[in-house]
């Protein structure tokens, strides 16, 4: 008697880190994230509709791992994701993550991913979202602080949505200021080095950071903001963690994904508890205002929120739906009897 | 230029249900659950270590998605595992699942494994595991009152660890019966094919309830319960979702895993918040009896607890380490260059 078979309901579709960079190199990474940012969109003006809980993370002496779920009504996601910083030394990556989305009706998995790459496009896409929302119109200059893993895909975000095709980069280590200058050359901007925090800020609309150190630096003083900046903070992601200067926070209009999760680990948490924030969802359903004058600085407060990671499971289900390349796992035991599962063990001997 | 190769660290071992059962097969279910109720005892005998924290569960009208997870100072580990009891109609299972066990030092994962399969023998191993603390001595003839799918690998645990070779089957749907009986015929026990729970609890010393019915049921009533007996309760394991009568609690001494979250999903959501119950694993380090006499009535109530899959998966993983049969799943992205993510892509064009 031969081992039976998995049925078709057992074999759940996975994409690989190959599979993965091949059908983001297909369509390119800046329509990828084009589209991936209408997915966000579109899940973030139906906020009221999800299941939402801060993630629950694990941490210890040398970094984090979170789980981060959500679910409408249809879906369930989550995303596995760690934070290492001294992963770097040991030449593995500070963020790895994966993730899988599954159907609410009858809880079995739809779709395992890499979330390693697919984050990255994610974390940009939604900058860059929220650019569009608050930087001012017609920015075509980013000021970028910190150009590690994040940068390239930041950049390439804001030109796709927002329009900026200059770059004045600057890095605490100019070799990571090397690299991103090399690739963001060949993918056609027009680049400036910087040699300081404050010469990178000169005549920019938008001022991304995005450093990785996990304490209370300062990489932005409050004497580098001028009036009518779009700040994009996506660095200070954790307790313990920030980036900019308590009295930037004080002279700008906040915008958060979800002030629950934002108050403890983003740059807010420098703030009192009731400080006023603005929510992302309410802006992009049109009930709340954006960016309102000239003047004003904005500050999107980016820690990253699970609706992100649904969104971009969303997106990749659909395209591996309609054929996108994938594996197709054996994880899902289908007994013909589902109470029996012991004879299926017993057939498979 | 060809795609970039992924090296060896970006490689997650995975354990398909095929391979599952290949490895549970090869040794044979009863010494894979004894071995593994080995790795059990030996995680409770050190509970404190552990980071625990209940579920997180996503209910919807038709089931619960839930995410588990736990850490020692060395790994990380967590189980996906939904529970939909319409799912049999449509011929999918009420439970699928699958885990993941992660290093602490650096995040990442370093084993991927379905866990359907090995979360029926982890119940079934911690059932007889404790059975073997609490069941009166000689034991050798067991009640099982619902014979679904967990109902043979209780069975052949409880042969295993505690003696148990006569079997009193009973389940509201005699097909479930007639499954159970010729598989477990076919291992070698002694069965009696019961029409009713009471007649069915007559001249056993344990007594296990393993139903799926999500409602509050009365499974066991109090005159079916005599001096001496084990109870073995598996089945009331979420709110609203009970097995036993009040009544039966409150002659039993009642052993739990976690108190935090068996007086959520527990039986003993029937009794006050602060009814006394004794935490295993002190009964397993020795710091609380277990049974003390002839006549007691001992009751495990069992919900199922992350720190058995941390178990699971710690056995799993060695067993893959020492040879078992596995894939590896290009599940983590490694660029030459951890900073360098966006060169990765580029070069896998």
């Amino acid at each position: 008697m031969t081992a039976p078979k998995p049925s078709e309901i057992a074999f759940l579709p996975f994409v690989s880190v190959q599979n993965m960079m091949r059908m983001v190199n297909t369509m390119g990474a800046a329509a990828f994230m084009r589209d991936l940012a209408g997915y966000i969109e579109a899940d973030f003006r139906r906020w009221p509709e999800f299941d939402k809980t801060p993630r629950v993370a694990s941490h210890s002496q040398d970094g984090v791992i979170e789980l981060m779920p959500t679910a409408d009504s249809e879906n369930y996601g989550f995303k596995y994701v760690n934070g290492h910083p001294k992963n770097l030394r040991d030449g593995f990556q500070t963020v790895t993550a994966f993730g899988v989305l599954s159907s609410v009706a009858n809880g079995y998995p739809v779709l395992l991913t890499e979330m390693t790459v697919l984050t990255a496009l994610r974390t940009a896409a939604t900058s860059a979202l929220v650019g569009k929302y608050l930087a001012p119109k017609g920015s075509d200059t980013m000021t970028m602080i910190g150009n590690g893993a994040q940068c390239e895909f930041q950049a390439i975000a804001f030109r796709e949505l927002c329009g900026v095709n200059r770059l004045r980069l600057y890095d605490v280590d100019p070799k990571a200021t090397e690299k991103a200058a090399r690739n963001l050359a060949a993918q056609g901007f027009e680049i400036v080095k910087c040699t300081s925090a404050e010469s990178a800020t000169e005549g920019a609309q938008i001022v991304t950071t995005c450093t990785a150190d996990k304490q209370n630096a300062t990489v932005l003083t409050d004497n580098m903001v001028g009036a009518g900046i779009h700040i994009n903070a996506i660095g200070g992601d954790c307790p313990g963690k920030t980036e900019l200067h308590r009295d930037i926070l004080m002279r700008s209009d906040i915008f958060v994904e979800y002030p629950e999760q934002t108050r403890i680990e983003g740059e807010i948490q420098q703030l009192a508890p009731d400080h006023p924030v603005t929510e992302l969802w309410k802006v992009m359903a049109g009930d709340a205002p954006g960016r309102r004058s000239d003047r004003q600085i904005t500050l999107f407060d980016s820690v990253g929120f699970a609706i992100e990671d649904f969104s971009a499971l969303r997106y990749v289900h659909a395209k591996v739906r309609a054929g996108a390349p994938h594996d197709r796992l054996d994880m899902l035991a289908d007994p013909d009897d589902p109470r029996d599962l012991f004879g299926m063990l017993e057939r498979a001997r």
